[in-house]
């Protein structure tokens, strides 16, 4: 078990009726500038619910952040934020709504330019707004984290940045606000979930029992009720389940004692950035391709998943192996996101575009090893042809 | 799901060496109150390792907080407090010094009669002084949460309160400060953790998937680790695993989402205070007897438990349950801890006692459904002669 420092502040109210312990948590007749996406809170009753709990408060509202939230459109609520001299950030919405609002917690104390505090991967952050958070959409974990992901749409760069000072100091779960989402957006978040867990937990074999238990335990939370999740969209109990492992998947519980990967998310990033693929559809992608050519490496944990989460346990170890990945790749195709660059239309002309966009970015030593060059990054893209 | 809230914020560094990260949590030239159990810390090299660290601040001493702390004790120790203006209690050692010292950082800033913190449990508490904690025991959990138990001997009293000022601002733990502990102290730490989990675990089936399988994961961890602890004292993996699962197993990680039974606890605290048994010695004589009483109630999680954690397939339903609670009772025998009252020469006459403190305590309805009265103790007790 490696050494390792947790904490994790974050206050979280979980379960039915939860929007309305909003008021414990805003001080009175505060100034609040209010976080959402494209709109779909005014039509499941969130809108409505927050603006009921806030109504002692000034609320500004700043709606319209896209999935994989624009730089350019966060620099404009930054400056509403520092205009409205606003008291706390409000995210309503999902992963994207929650890690733009970090950017705008943190920009609307800082004088410099914005971009530095993605490119100093938040160190530049001295000071933020407190946020808090109402989530609808399980999948980042970002309620419940210190970091956010950006995208710059002009030149192409998806990146990433935290901060303790952007930690949500609470965030509401309702799973009853998850029941009118798009199937797509359960199933990305759900295959989403499940790689933030591998990236903590397929690395080469440390003994650190709790964290490979836990880990394991919500893989099979997800493989079990990730496809219930779209069979049957108003069971609360799976919906329940699915958002509360999305949490704990990445708010520091796992990454204690182990080394992490994060390979998997450093090349998808690119992908997104380069040619507009769903995060989920660029983690399905890499992801068994990397193990494929990461087995020697990953052999010892690759065939602890194989045996205590998938159950396989005949074979020989390279079968086994191989078995494990194949199931991974159809979990992922059952929940809508092939595995394959041909599938989403790209070929091999795609792959030097992205080795050059991780050079750019200074990700020349990626995985839990730091051994995962761009060239390496070449190879993993072209098994996943 | 049960509706939930969770809120931790103690900060943990855990490994080799960690004890240098407290000079980073300590405000320089602060003062401070070090308080310890028998002085084992002296042998150990825990306590140079501590003063090393603090050696710009002014420390004042208090040793010789005895295991289920005295409140005669500690109230000695909360007058040194005020006396010495202190700013911070650091409290090294095990649980019974962390739980004692919960009570001196909040009697040190209360003006009434100390024992209403304890009979208020907690709720008198609306200001305390900041706690740290060097922990070289695990069992209690007390490192990572807002409750103590304390003990006062002259009326054989051993009591609970919790509040959230009294929760460690950090826990530093090392766990190669536990390789001299006395086998005793391993063992029954083991059974304490064991029975931390069951008390959140062994409740009536609720679908709280991300409880149960973190639940299960730490129990494996138990039965795995727990005796090779004994074996090889000097193990620092096995060693660590122990340490971090008793402090994931009662830091409100478990109980998210899912009810809690604590019958045990209490009917368990009723026997150390009247006739001095150790507190896992308690746990492993009312526990499974208590499993008999309810099994009817608890069948759904007994099997659960007997098939994901002691891979008990075969049998009918009883059959599988019935050997599940013996396998649990030869766990806590090899820990050292018998599961009857006669093997700490009780008999039937003991029994009356502990139903008249219950009554007098107010335990009139203890366990997940408060339908274990002090008649249902009388039956359970005998169950355990």
């Amino acid at each position: 078990m490696n050494n390792f420092t947790y904490f994790n502040p974050t206050k979280v109210h979980f379960g039915k009726g939860q929007i309305a312990t909003l008021k414990q948590e805003i001080t009175p007749n505060s100034r609040i500038l209010m976080t959402y996406g494209g709109g779909s809170i005014k039509k499941n009753g969130v809108y409505d619910q927050v603006i009921d709990a806030l109504k002692d408060c000034s609320v500004f509202e700043f709606g319209g952040i896209e999935p994989n939230p624009h730089y350019e459109t966060l620099t404009k609520a930054i400056e509403l934020a520092k205009q409205e001299k606003v008291d706390l950030i409000l995210a309503v919405g999902g992963g994207s709504v929650i890690d733009g609002s970090k950017l705008i917690a943190a920009g609307a104390c800082y004088e410099g330019d914005y971009w530095d505090i993605i490119t100093t991967g938040g160190n530049c952050v001295k000071k933020a707004l407190p946020l808090g958070c109402v989530l609808t959409l399980p999948a980042t974990g970002s309620e419940m984290n210190r970091n956010g992901v950006v995208t710059r749409a002009a030149t192409q760069d998806k990146l990433s940045f935290g901060s303790d000072l952007v930690r949500p100091a609470f965030s509401i779960l309702d799973p009853e606000t998850t029941y009118s989402l798009p199937a797509r957006q359960i199933a990305n978040g759900a295959v989403d979930s499940f790689v933030h867990i591998m990236e903590q937990y397929m690395t080469y074999p440390v003994k650190a029992k709790v964290s490979d238990r836990f880990a394991e335990s919500l893989l099979l939370n997800i493989l079990e009720d990730g496809p219930t999740a779209l069979e049957k969209p108003n069971d609360y109990e799976v919906r329940a389940n699915l958002m509360w492992t999305a949490t704990m998947a990445l708010n520091g519980t796992l990454k204690n004692g182990v080394p992490s990967d994060w390979a998997t998310h450093a090349i998808g990033h690119e992908l997104t950035a380069l040619f507009g693929l769903d995060h989920a559809q660029t983690l399905a992608v890499v992801m068994p391709s990397l193990w494929r050519y990461k087995k020697e490496q990953k052999k010892g944990k690759l065939l602890q998943y194989a045996n205590r989460v998938l159950n396989i346990t005949s074979g020989n170890e390279d079968e086994q192996i191989e078995l494990a990945i194949q199931k991974t790749e159809e979990f992922f195709v059952l929940m809508g996101n092939p595995t394959t660059l041909s599938a989403y239309g790209l070929d091999e002309s795609a792959i030097p575009a992205v080795k050059q966009k991780l050079i750019e970015h200074g990700m020349l030593a990626l995985g839990e090893h730091g051994d995962i060059t761009p060239d390496d990054v070449v190879e993993i893209l072209k098994l996943a042809l």
